[in-house]
This record gives C-alpha cells, structure tokens and sequence, in this order.
C-alpha cells in the first residue's frame, strides 16, 4: 500500500501537506472514508481513515500506531558531491533504499560541484523512504567543508575513510560502532593534505573494493557492506 | 591511465576501432610514440606505443603483454529490464564497477518492457569496464523469456532467486558455487507460476534485505553482496 508522509501527526490525526494531497487525491484517487498509511519520518507507522480531502490538505483519522526503534547501528555517509549531480541523486535514492542514517555532502580540494539544490535531494529521499517502506527520514545535511566537518564530528563515533593503501583493512572487516561515519573521496580524489589531515583526525583508513569505482558506485557500495556486514 | 578497448591484439599489435582511435586523437590528444594501455577484454592489459594513428584507425606496438585470470567465481545476473531503461543502465554500469561476469535479460509475466537495445547496453558495459580497470568485458545475453531461460541454463551452475519469504537464507549467508546465476524478480514481481517453476527447477529462495528494493537497487545490491562475501 502507499506511504503517505506527514510532518503533521498527533495520537488522533494526522494532516497530510498540499504536495502529498494532490498525489492523495489527483493520482491515487483516495476517497473520504479509504484506509491510508502514513509515516512521519521519526519511526512511526500510522494507519488511518481520510476523514477531510482536499488537493490543499488532507486530514487523516488514526486508527493505530506501530512504533519502529531507529536500527541499533547508524551509517553516516560523508561524500563530495560529483559534477554530474544526477549520479549523486541515483547514489542517495539506492542508500536510502538500502538503510542510511544521515547525508554529509562535503567540499573538498578537488571538488568540482561548489552548490547543491537541498530541496530536490530532500525530494529524492523522502520519495526512496516511502517507496522502500522506511519510516526514519535520513537527514542531508548542509554542505560545508571537510575542515569545518572534521571540527563538528561527533567526538564518539568511528571514523572511517575509503582510501585505498595496500596493507589496509577492508571495510567489510571494520569493527562497526554505533554511530559510523564513512568518507567516500571526490571524483579527483582526496589531496594528500586531505588525507594527512584526516589521519591525523583519527579516520582509519580502509579498502573498499579491489577495483577503481567511481564516487557515487563507491558510496552505494559503502553502503551495501554495511548492510551486509554490521 | 585511460585505457583502451581492441578486439584485434596480436602478440605485435593492437588496432583500436574508428571508435576508440577517433578517442585517442580527439579527446585525449595523444600522437604517434606515446605511450597507452589496451586491454582485449578477455583478461589481457597491453601496454604499447602507438605507432600509426588517424582517426579511422590507430596502430598501437605491443610493449608488453599481462594476462589477469578471470575471477575464480562467477556472478551471472539474471533480472527484467525495467519501464524506465536508464534504472537499468545505471545498474549495469555499477555492477560492472562492482564485478560482473555476465547479465541476462528476461521476459516475465510481469515485464512491462519487452524489447532492449543491445548496442547502447554493450557501449555502457565496456565503457564502465574501462573506467573501473577492468580486463574482462562481461557478456550481456540477448532477452529470452523466463521459460527458455530456464531451459538454457547450465546444469552444475548454482541458481539463486531473490524472493522474499520469511525464514529463508539470507544471500549473503550463501554458499557461493563456482557459477552463481542470481535472479532478481521484475517491477512487479515473479508471478506465483514463476516462482512455483523457479522452485521446481532447483532455484534457491534467498532474502536480500529487510526492507523492499527496487529491480535495479535488488540487482546492485546482490551485485555488491557477491563481491563483499564470496
């Protein structure tokens, strides 16, 4: 059934905004009265009754509420948006589909893109949270530089950098914590004062594949081994 | 180092196609003694140096010649290639990135395309092959249906189906074969005739994730799960 998605919920009601009444009403033709699913993002599963419609707003009765605890281990991805922002739109909606917690878009040395368009990536990945049944909305944060997210990072959390060094660790074998933070370099890759610097920052580095894959294939497979391994 | 494709390598010479040599002289500049990397994409990286060069054809003397085995097993990716063809070149592309020996597309009940370009697939294939560094251009067979499929498949070749049904195995948990097929199920799924005649046929139903994936987000993932475990 559709996920509806609303920022709007209460033990009794939830109200559905003008963008997701239109598709309610225009292109699923609900009707007063239909059984709806809707989530708000933070972990809950709503299931309800359209009591009000309207292509401006949608009013929703609640029948039930299904909690759902955010997964014991988060990933963070940190990556350098690519020129071609639509291999960067294609990574997030897999990541989302996959299971990520947040975004870390990031300016490097070598990056090319210097802007990036927050509502349409917020689009990308409410649409990938309800198309894959999620119910926990992965944040994307702004996008700053790598020097001003070394000094932010969260001072408990595994730092991990894909950078391949022969001798290192694979990902795959990374003893994961709770909150994970993994970098994924630009299309030029990081600079090797990038990478001082981030050693120095306590980021382990770490293989991710045995062949060269592009910025946008390395974060989904960052992602994928995650899934599969943590 | 860009890296070029020729199917005419001798133990002397490499002859790139109008395609490739229009590359070399256009876009990469290169002129007569100076240095390349082809590969035939059967497992062989020829380092040469170009010796005729024109737009229509480009002569390159073989320097030395290294033979890359192919991996010791074989991921054979079976899916319906979906409404939307660029969700499928996009999967292709990564899957090559990410290690693939082999893609075939099948008619199922469920196929909402029934027809493909093999010339634009096979461009995108070989073009994610060079630029991941790889040495073996993976196949893609042409579109049969689900039934001949199965009728054509390699006996002693291990058959996977990625279908979601509590208490199965997950894939990552498989016991990988020498020749794995993996098959992913269309936008709409399997219909239960298929999944009933998948099953008789010796196919294994795994789980792939928790959460529900798209066609092309499936066909990756089983992808990315292959190269991390096997």
């Amino acid at each position: 059934m559709f996920l509806f998605f609303s920022t709007e919920c209460s033990e009794q009601q939830a109200i559905l905004s003008p963008e997701e009444s239109k598709h309610c009403v225009r292109v699923l033709r609900k009707k007063i009265g239909d059984e709806v699913l809707v989530t708000d993002g933070k972990g809950r599963l709503i299931h309800g009754i359209i009591s009000t419609l309207s292509k401006d707003k949608t009013i929703i009765d609640v029948k039930s509420i299904k909690e759902y605890p955010p997964s014991e281990k988060s990933l963070h991805l940190v990556f350098a948006p690519t020129k071609n922002i639509s291999r960067i739109e294609w990574m997030m909606e897999k990541c989302v589909e996959m299971g990520i917690h947040s975004f870390h878009p990031i300016l490097c040395a070598h990056s090319e893109r210097k802007v990036i368009k927050p509502e349409r990536l917020n689009k990308i990945v409410l649409s990938a949270m309800k198309q894959s049944q999620r119910f926990h909305l992965p944040k994307i944060h702004e996008l700053i530089t790598l020097n001003d997210f070394i000094r932010n990072i969260d001072d408990s959390a595994k730092r991990i950098l894909c950078h391949y060094e022969p001798g290192n660790i694979q990902l795959k074998d990374i003893d994961w914590a709770l909150e994970n933070y993994v970098l994924i370099g630009p299309e030029g890759d990081f600079s090797p004062e990038e990478i001082a610097l981030l050693k120095k920052s306590n980021f382990k580095t770490c293989n991710l594949s045995n062949s060269r894959l592009r910025t946008e294939t390395a974060a989904m497979m960052a992602c994928a081994t995650f899934n599969i391994v943590s």
